[in-house]
């Protein structure tokens, strides 16, 4: 890119300059109408969902290149469609953009949606461009899923096995190396890599959902049969345990040993480090699934090695954190307190 | 309400406080999951169109209320659906919004969508809540339309008459009378406030849908005989004639004595100046639609009187304004800049 393009400015160009510009990372068919059309597959059920990002407040160009930004927008509404057991259809942006902007700015943030997005097929269908005094984006995806397989936070049973898709903590400890490079001296430079590639690039589990309903078809020809409950752990491991369990009005008991984490942490944190950013670090963007014990033994086996059963659903009102080599008491998760000593 | 309760502002309560104080605007069904759900007809094709909306830019607390900037937001999005030929199924609502902003003010403004929204029985269905510098607006609006009735902008045909749904101007004289409240004395009060409503309530067209299918099939049993170009009056309805001609490559002449104005433009305005509110005012949300001949004088028939057919499309490059008393030269339209003596 050559410096007189980089240093353009949206107010050069305008904002329907800069829409213009930016069609070229959208389909020409959907182009040029009041508004979008997509064409869903009969008896599917439409899945909307929706996110704002506020400049300073959700990304900055201190820690994030704007790439990154636009991969970690698009792989969150991807990751809400996932934990819906939703396939994408599409996303539209909202941009409000002060005048002083980059244009090359702009475009290497949808460059990073792109690439996110065109993993999953998933295209750019429709946007707003406008002037404010802070960059803000605005995302709406939506996708498609046959109403028998809709999952939800409210459907754990009493008995269900809870399995996470993969490792947690990894995000949140390559946001600590990208903010503190001084710390993981033991780590090697492709352990650190990953553990900041999965803060940077974050991956949408919709890779799970295929395999989940093959799951599910072999089990119960008849979908609605079976009902799977759960969500993603945008939020922590932590807070997706506690959102299940109070919306399906049920307790868990987790065990500390099961639940995966980066190899990396073995010889850079302690166990109360590693298990803290494992349960409250966020943005690992895994699916926290409860079901039947034997179809989370399939579905684990059928995932990749850092997926796990890490507990079960149980009939109490708690969720305790427990350790099978009883080194440490049992415990109480609690989002708002951290970690709680349970007595007993 | 009180006045306790009308200065508690966003910071007070949090953006998940006010979250649970806006579930009462949405259905209970669909809220407190990763993303909403939603059901579709089968054969529908799914429509999505996104607007932004900024604080001192779109709308001002200084000439609109909350609950009419909430009404013209959700109207301005609907209307994009009509323009499509889409019927409504929900909305999502993004929002940004500083600690200060008076949690009452949010609530109006839901109260101002939401009124609406129910006129079309259109659901909010999600949204999401931050912390942002400026109080930004972002909403997607979806809908679904047989894929053969799909209103486009590029299917415009020479010889197609160019119905508009209503009369053009009222809302840009709804503005002025609000700006300057010494304007329009020769007007009657319930003329002043009818053209103050135009601007503040605009209605989308949803109504004309129904009555355009009914006619389309009449004419033709299997819909894809027909299509109907045409878009929505929001940017003005000079606008929406050049959108239409450029996108389906042809020219059109427009009737000045066939545009229909408010009728208090009579004893207030110039024919030119009322003529200039119509054509370049905006934010009437009408439609304009062109069609055959005799399918076009069936709608104008159906619709109400200040329906009307304003022109033709023809083979021609250029947008003509056309008076057949005589009275006014021909006029090339052009959007840049404005009226252009044509030279004959």
């Amino acid at each position: 890119m050559n410096s007189e393009l980089s240093s353009l400015q949206v107010q050069d160009i305008g904002e329907q300059g800069l829409l213009e510009r930016l069609q070229r990372f959208c389909p020409p068919e959907i182009i040029g109408d009041d508004a979008a059309v997509l064409v869903t597959e009969p008896k599917q059920s439409l899945v909307v969902t929706t996110d704002v990002l506020v400049d300073g407040v959700h990304f900055s160009n201190v820690t994030t290149s704007p790439e990154d930004a636009g991969w970690r927008a698009a792989a969150a509404n991807l990751s809400d469609l996932a934990a819906m057991g939703a396939s994408p259809l599409g996303i539209t942006i909202g941009l409000g953009l002060p005048g002083e902007v980059r244009v090359s700015w702009v475009e290497r943030l949808y460059q990073g949606m792109t690439e996110c997005l065109q993993q999953y097929n998933t295209p750019i269908v429709g946007g707003d461009i406008v002037r404010s005094p802070i960059t803000t984006l605005a995302i709406t995806a939506f996708g498609q899923v046959h109403p028998n397989q809709i999952i939800r936070r409210s459907a754990a049973q009493v008995g269900n096995a809870i399995v996470v898709t993969g490792v947690h903590g990894a995000s949140r400890a390559g946001l600590e190396l990208l903010l503190h490079p001084e710390l993981g001296q033991n780590l090697r430079d492709t352990e650190k890599t990953a553990l900041i590639k999965a803060h940077q690039r974050p991956q949408p589990r919709l890779d799970v959902l295929p395999i989940l309903q093959k799951i599910l078809a072999s089990y119960s020809p008849t979908p609605p049969l079976l009902s799977i409950a759960g969500m993603d752990s945008s939020d922590g491991l932590a807070d997706a345990v506690m959102q299940i369990c109070r919306t399906s009005g049920v307790g868990a008991i987790l065990e500390r040993s099961q639940i995966s984490l980066p190899t990396a942490f073995e010889h850079w944190l302690t166990k109360e480090q590693a298990l803290e950013y494992a349960l409250y670090g966020g943005e690992d963007f895994e699916l926290v699934l409860c079901l039947p014990q034997e179809l989370a033994h399939d579905l684990v086996q059928q995932l990749d090695q850092s997926a796990a059963i890490v507990g079960r659903i149980t009939s109490e009102s708690t969720i305790i954190l427990h350790d099978k080599k009883e080194k440490f008491p049992d415990q109480v998760l609690n989002l708002s307190q951290g970690f709680q000593h349970f007595s007993h």
